[in-house]
């Protein structure tokens, strides 16, 4: 297998954009890579996006990015694969590197969701449940399924919704010193458990916020600098009543599993992991399925701050969705944009000496996951 | 490089499916793919698609593949480049087999549009330009963008309406023998030429209609029955303002000679033909393009019959887009499946003795083009 690596990395702040389309901020943060990769020949582009057409009626954004950067008559993809589109993209992108066709790879995310009302949102996000399925129909959202969720976790541990406040204060705290974060004021674990409430047990500060922004990595073949040891990719079920039990994803766990088993790590080896905290929830089930703690533990760990830096494994140092922000499309990619980053050792929030990190993007209730693993492999 | 081939085909009725959902549509061209296939395990899924979103309300459509059918916890990935979504991801499930990671991989298309009104489809339809361009807010649609090239065509060659009428009426011919065609009423140069106009001068058999249907091919890791010779994908310009000239789709061209080097072939040899006919002007373009006729001479091509049995080089043998039909996410596929069908033999409209085939599929308004080669490899 060809060795794969990250050459360029590219961000818009994250946040709303009232005067900026879609594709100015795809535009941004893939010059912003290819810059940084000192503008390689690229051979092909993979864009993932979720809701472009149903919020902003625009697609094509593989050809928008090619014509409007002059990379020449190269191919171009749009991937999706609900939240996880991102994640999806750069595999496809890490795929075709190995398929032996392509050197350079330009992998991008987007999503403009500002400029729409709540109601819009939340429909175009329902996509990413089964039209088919009783449940959407019955008035399921993805709130309420985190929530049910929650409170199901609560009902078999001895979580409380304090421990899920303490991810978002943590969360929120990394956001402050992240310049690309949408949120960056400080809170408090009280003003968090009094906050409005979203669905039960889930109140604001548990939920991600709307978002609009971009990221982009450029993907080189060969070795130098950040590489990737894993791509791994697994679906779960598109409906709730399929669910193995309301406190599991089993996805997150096939994908982790896989990807230890191609990189020929464990999650002991992991220094710095970014997941998918789309609700503190998600968070708290992750950090079980990724293997860093035992089903129905995670709790405990969050609780005695094993999820920050001097803990066992610092957790979405980004600020993560909840705090960083969640423009879907693109939080798979500024999830790498994390990692590598720490691994380069110019992250916000550096972990001391990080050497292999984790990335781990969600889609729908389940899906999706994808994870990759990355190494440094010079100082 | 790997050898790739095509190992099973599916296909619903091209039409209207009033009580079909879209998800319907899609389990069932995958289910026959796959039993055609001989139920082989599938290592990933790949679905094309434009506008399920923005029409349907639903995305996530590589999941659902993977779970009501029963897959497993495959990787699955939606693709999205306006009208070639199906090209596009055909093409990425041969890369992905390329890649070395999987062995079988099953590829569908989809697309349901007869439930919304013309307005809201021409609306979805146009999230294939560039929002930010002057000529969408202008008002141009695709039929105005292809209606001016027809007029600039007619101007620089000695081409008039009748031979567009040639194209149409060749296609609605080859349609009648296909039973999975939108439309097989017989019709007449005459019935075309009056017909009602939609833009100029294009008139309602000019154009590709809206269609609900699906498609899947299963490819494979190995060499039987029909290989792929050779995939290749170009862009081209995202705004007309942009193009080159108005006779031209540069992309067309680009990824037919990309895809000739590859496969070792002219298209002297290709002997059947499936291209991206969504209006008559596309067909004439595109037989020019992909080097079976000089530039602006295709019109000669058709009045002389060079395009149908016993001519040079038979063209959309199925019906092509306007008359077999032209559900936008299933396009590509359905090429596919009707180019494999004539190398084994079985196909409507069948040409003798049919050795090597082409599949062209295109997406916006030239920004995506994907020609696929394939040869039958044993008899």
């Amino acid at each position: 297998m060809d060795k794969v690596s990250v050459t360029g990395l590219g961000m818009t702040e994250f946040g709303k954009h009232e005067d900026i389309s879609l594709k100015t901020l795809l535009l941004d943060a893939c010059f912003e890579a290819l810059k940084e990769a000192g503008f390689p020949k690229v051979d092909a582009v993979y864009v993932g996006n979720f809701m472009s057409g149903q919020l902003g009626n625009q697609e094509i954004l593989g050809a928008i990015v090619a014509n409007d950067l002059g990379l020449g008559s190269i191919p171009t993809v749009k991937v999706e694969g609900a939240c996880a589109s991102g994640g999806i993209a750069f595999r496809q992108g890490f795929l075709a590197i190995q398929s032996g066709e392509y050197e350079n790879v330009l992998v991008a995310g987007v999503e403009k969701m500002k400029h729409r009302s709540t109601e819009e949102t939340t429909l175009a996000i329902n996509a990413a449940m089964d039209n088919d399925s009783n449940e959407k129909h019955a008035g399921l959202t993805f709130p309420g399924f985190f929530g049910t969720l929650a409170n199901r976790y609560f009902y078999e541990t001895g979580a409380s919704k304090e421990h899920l406040a303490m991810v978002a204060l943590k969360n929120r705290e990394y956001a402050m010193n992240n310049p690309k974060a949408q949120f960056k004021k400080t809170t408090s674990i009280e003003e968090i458990m009094s906050a409005r409430m979203i669905t039960d047990p889930l109140g604001l500060f548990d939920c991600s916020p709307t978002t609009d922004g971009a990221a982009a990595v450029v993907l080189s073949k060969g070795k130098s600098g950040v590489m990737i040891r894993a791509s791994a990719q697994a679906s779960g079920t598109t409906q709730m009543q399929e669910a193995e039990d309301l406190i599991s994803i089993p996805s997150i766990r096939e994908s982790a599993k896989l990807a230890y088993k191609i990189a020929g790590f464990g999650p002991e080896d992991i220094d710095v992991v970014e997941l998918h905290d789309c609700f503190t929830m998600t968070e708290m089930i992750a950090i079980e399925e990724l293997g860093f703690f035992d089903k129905g533990t995670g709790w405990e760990a969050i609780e005695q701050g094993l999820t920050k830096h001097g803990g066992k494994i610092p957790v979405n140092t980004s600020g993560g969705l909840l705090s960083k922000g969640h423009p879907i499309g693109a939080t798979g990619l500024a999830q790498i944009y994390q990692i590598v980053s720490q691994l380069r050792g110019i992250s916000c929030n550096q972990v001391d000496d990080a050497k292999i990190g984790l990335a781990q993007n969600l889609g729908g209730t389940g899906a999706y996951s994808t994870v990759h693993i990355f190494e440094r492999v010079n100082a």
